[in-house]
């Protein structure tokens, strides 16, 4: 029976200045996921590792296979019968767009079991409701760069219109995890309703800095509009040293350093992997002289999205 | 003696979605200056044209004539006699950047009667000290185009970092002056200090997708991002008929119709200088269904910034 494996990656959502327009993929670390095409219809959920036991097995409520029903519909293959193994490779609540990976790794692949009958672009609406089931709203700031890999901008919600952007060769992420926990709800709820103008007009100074930087591979420019005046200075207080960490990234060279989706994994942009992997470190270090532990990834911004890895 | 006339385009701040952070430079109208050098040190108006005697003709307060000083100072000609003849071709309070055209026009003439000792980034400075004097505040979303030519995005005033974005080819643009008068005062004044997030995310995707659509020359992808949520629900109050006269714009084919500057002149953007003549039109006539006479300037994206006619 036809069989395939698939990764998908880990994404940076938000990027400083960015809430909830932009993101961006890694190289690592990533979901994977197997699926396989049997005889007996439906989908049964195999197995999940790296869970720890926290995703639900029953297929219509896992964010890697509620998706696949709606796909199959759309194909005229709803009596497949598909067995699915879930691999988890990333940390849970650690600001990554882990559901992200999951659900894009479980849309990538079962496109690929049937011999990719639709395009990324048509498979963002399957991957976004597989978000819906584990967020309980259809971001797509984890979802599409996960999908597209690269930097991605979502322009409007209403109607989605989202935007492929550059990706300059050298550009490497550092990316610490500290061991807490904060949560989606809780990082949001703290946000104030209203901002002032003049901070509002900053933030889109760097949002327009950012995107003609990653458009013209200006790293400088890049480096200089990495930075939230409106949600960091809020949101950064449910992260205990982060300012400390912050500093050490900048120390080792970082050109830019902010909270990565809502947190609390801290990522910092650089040109080249040696400084990405001296970022890391210096971050860990960080963390550590205030007594939390954490994990490092290094990578390239990825450029692919999810493959197929047989 | 040595002399020079320059030409300095007229400039469109805001750009809907860009709120003192973008403008652009068209190829009409715009200011032109005469300047000579003569014996007797010092600076002199000779003249004036086309201002009905609005302007100041102390070379000190004239916007076009006050950054001159500082320029000589920087070059070491403190001693140097300019005479100066200034022709205002453009309408004040229009919200076409009429003060930073001139100060463009002047700044960049003394420039050339020297033989270009400043780049334009170093004039930049200099022409941001004659919209001071015009307007009370050093902004630089009108000098900033006026002097580059082209998209510029004014990324931060502090420090200040202004960044040349592409332009596609056949941008073109058709702005329609009504003859009303809205003070920059009144309409800065009327404008909250606080916005909702969620319209402040709205519009930073605004200004993504812009951005990202001139330097990708995606042509619907501009469109589609000049939206204004922030500031053209208010300031569009002041504009009597400014609903009509934006749907009239969109029936003729205009990419995105907004507020030039802080009013009233309204601009469109489209593909191609027929379009824009026609969408031109649509606006002075639904001006003039209430009754308000306008002028219209229809003019491509200017790519150069200022000349020099002799």
């Amino acid at each position: 029976m036809k069989e395939v494996k698939a990764f998908a990656p880990a994404t940076v959502a938000n990027v400083a200045c960015g809430f909830d327009i932009l993101g961006f993929a890694v190289d690592s670390p990533g979901d994977e996921i197997e699926m396989k095409l049997v005889d007996k219809p439906g989908i049964v959920i195999k197995d999940i590792t790296g869970d720890e036991g926290r995703l639900s097995r029953n297929p219509r409520e896992n964010t890697a296979t509620v998706s696949v029903y709606q796909f199959l519909e759309k194909i005229g293959a709803e009596k497949a019968g598909i067995e699915v193994t879930l691999h988890k490779k990333m940390p849970f609540g650690s600001g990554l767009g882990s559901s992200s990976a999951s659900t894009v790794a479980g849309a990538f692949a079962v496109n690929a079991l049937f011999d990719n009958p639709l395009s990324m672009e048509e498979l963002l609406p399957f991957a976004m409701e597989g978000e819906r089931v584990a967020c309980g709203a259809a971001h797509a700031d984890n979802v599409a760069p996960a999908l597209y890999g690269g930097f991605v901008l979502v322009r409007s919600y209403d109607p989605l219109d989202v935007v492929r952007l550059n990706v300059p060769e050298e550009l490497c992420c550092a990316v610490v995890h500290p061991h807490i926990e904060v949560s989606t709800k809780d990082a949001r709820n703290i946000l104030r309703g209203e901002v002032p103008l003049a901070d509002a007009v900053r933030q889109w100074g760097n949002v327009g800095g950012l995107i003609a930087g990653l458009e013209q591979e200006n790293y400088d420019l890049i480096g200089r509009s990495l930075q939230d005046v409106v949600v960091e200075p809020i949101r950064s207080m449910l992260i205990p040293g982060f300012d400390e960490v912050k500093r050490a990234a900048v120390y080792a060279g970082s050109m830019g350093t902010a909270i990565s989706g809502s947190g609390p994994s801290v990522f910092s942009l650089c040109k080249g992997m040696e400084k990405a992997e001296r970022i890391a470190n210096a971050k860990v270090e960080a963390f550590k002289a205030i007594g939390i532990d954490s994990d490092k990834f290094v990578s390239k911004v990825n450029k692919e999205g999810p493959k197929i890895i047989y």
